[in-house]
């Protein structure tokens, strides 16, 4: 990896023409059926032999190869999410891991969306864990993703060894600033001063995080980003505004309702600054197809369509 | 287990005469040498054989079956964070899940340290994988901890899957207020209201979802909690008065030095209220002996030292 992350990022991005991303959220009971054949005895606790977790693994693993094949040729980046990996345990965690590494094979840059912190000598851990280490503690370390999501309530001490190593091993932290869920507000929309929200102080500060000059590269930007789901307009372009040296990873448009005008905000004048992720969307386009459509072909096409719509946002917004 | 799980830790609390937990925060690098003969050779990248992934947790097994023996007649209660778990990937999660189950057949509570949060249905996902479910997708769950920690940021989106699954199974969680870290409050100490911080604001919700009717039990606690490290005796005795229904999990008392004066806000006047955590100045004692002494006495010794001086603290502030 000789370049730095952020740069590598806007280069794909050019690249592919198409600043998005798509979020690979598998949830077992959602398979494509030719993935688990097994999938109705999942519900069916009385069934004498329900699937184990090395057979549910694998199903995920398939139907990440399947999404991977799909999306590789449309866009230049994937966020998996581990959340949907731990209910599998270890083998969920080894699931994780072969398609960080399929993805990355095909051509893909790799967002980790892990959503760790902790205080400072344990974020440490988690940092080495799911970022990677100057110096791993064994041999066999799994192939790890270019760039992970982190949370920010503890400050720069639960952030900091996340930077250190996206420093030294030429890979992003994004940072949580404003969420898609509907009571984000509740905390992140708190006013801390004089027309500011806790949101527009914590982009702030992540600025700060990222505008240390050794952290820029060639294109400007950080490999310290945000994400930021916009909430309305007005405050999408004031958070833009504060963070200029931050990628955005803007999630919600598709299954989460935001509009194009929203996130279009989220792109600097130039159509840089963002990558705007679907998961849901995308991933399960095939439940909505006719039946008799490969469910790879209705994601290809769901994708697709999912590029054509941020492509029309961003360039309404500059025309 | 038939007992709201407040319940069982106010009565264990009760029943050892100490409000007290031990956190096993486990670094490869400072294990005792007689459960990894090979250690030195960590360091040693040119080593021909460096440990692998299994024997490090394997290793890492056995450092906790001694804590948890040395540690499990004097307190109630074991927090293990599973960043330190982390990093040695699929076998790490399996030592993970061996020494929660070690520690419940020990007779211990078990607080799994695992600070998630994300979207509402993702952290299902978490919520699933780290504290349980009612329909679990395989037979072979391993066994859960009795309660998690939680990140807030979200707001309650982030939050209510965990206290569902709390509920249904009599678990608990506790969600981050106030964290011991350095930079806690650059975030948390935020302004949010007239002489309002935000933490304060966080307690108050916290409260609010910890005093529905259902989640409380004979002991007047919810199965909600909260994390709050004393900041300082004022802020302390006015987020005590915010909860009247959260068990406090207090870290920072030990390693991260605040006083027995700033612990002791964290309790009720009825000397309830409130489990003391250290881990490092514990698990670690050993380090500091003579050489002589077994690592497993060292860690007793500590252990009964440290129970000693929470009990002086609640004491001390109650005469």
């Amino acid at each position: 990896m000789p370049e730095p992350f952020a740069d590598r990022l806007v280069a794909a991005i050019r690249a592919k023409n198409a600043p998005v991303c798509v979020g690979f959220d598998p949830l077992v009971s959602r398979l494509p059926r030719d993935v688990l054949p097994g999938l109705d005895r999942i519900q069916d606790s009385q069934h004498d032999r329900r699937p184990g977790f090395e057979e549910l693994a694998g199903a995920v693993v398939a139907f990440g190869h399947g999404v991977i094949d799909a999306v590789a040729p449309l866009v230049p980046a994937i966020k998996i999410n581990i959340a949907f990996f731990e209910p599998l345990y270890a083998e969920g965690i080894n699931a994780y891991h072969a398609l960080v590494a399929y993805a990355r094979d095909a051509g893909l840059l790799v967002i980790g969306d892990v959503k760790r912190a902790d205080i400072g000598h344990t974020t440490a851990q988690y940092a080495d864990a799911q970022l990677g280490s100057m110096q791993p503690i064994a041999d066999s370390v799994p192939v790890l993703p270019d760039a992970v999501t982190v949370n920010p309530y503890f400050g720069i001490d639960g952030v900091q060894p996340f930077i250190d190593r996206a420093r030294e091993l030429d890979r992003g932290v994004f940072v949580l600033v404003q969420t898609s869920n509907e009571s984000a507000a509740s905390i992140q929309g708190l006013p801390v001063g004089e027309g500011e929200l806790l949101t527009d102080r914590v982009a702030a500060m992540v600025e700060q995080w990222a505008s240390a000059p050794t952290l820029i590269g060639a294109s400007r930007y950080s490999c310290v980003g945000a994400v930021v789901s916009p909430r309305d307009v007005s405050s999408t372009r004031r958070i833009r505004a504060l963070m200029p040296h931050c990628l955005f990873l803007v999630p919600g448009f598709g299954a989460q309702g935001r509009t194009a005008d929203e996130v279009a905000e989220c792109f600097k004048e130039d159509g840089t600054g963002a990558i705007v992720n679907a998961s849901r969307s995308v991933i399960y386009a095939f439940e909505q197809a006719d039946g008799v459509t490969d469910w790879r072909t209705a994601i290809s096409h769901a994708c697709n369509d999912f590029v054509d719509r941020v492509r029309s946002a961003v360039a309404g917004a500059r025309s």
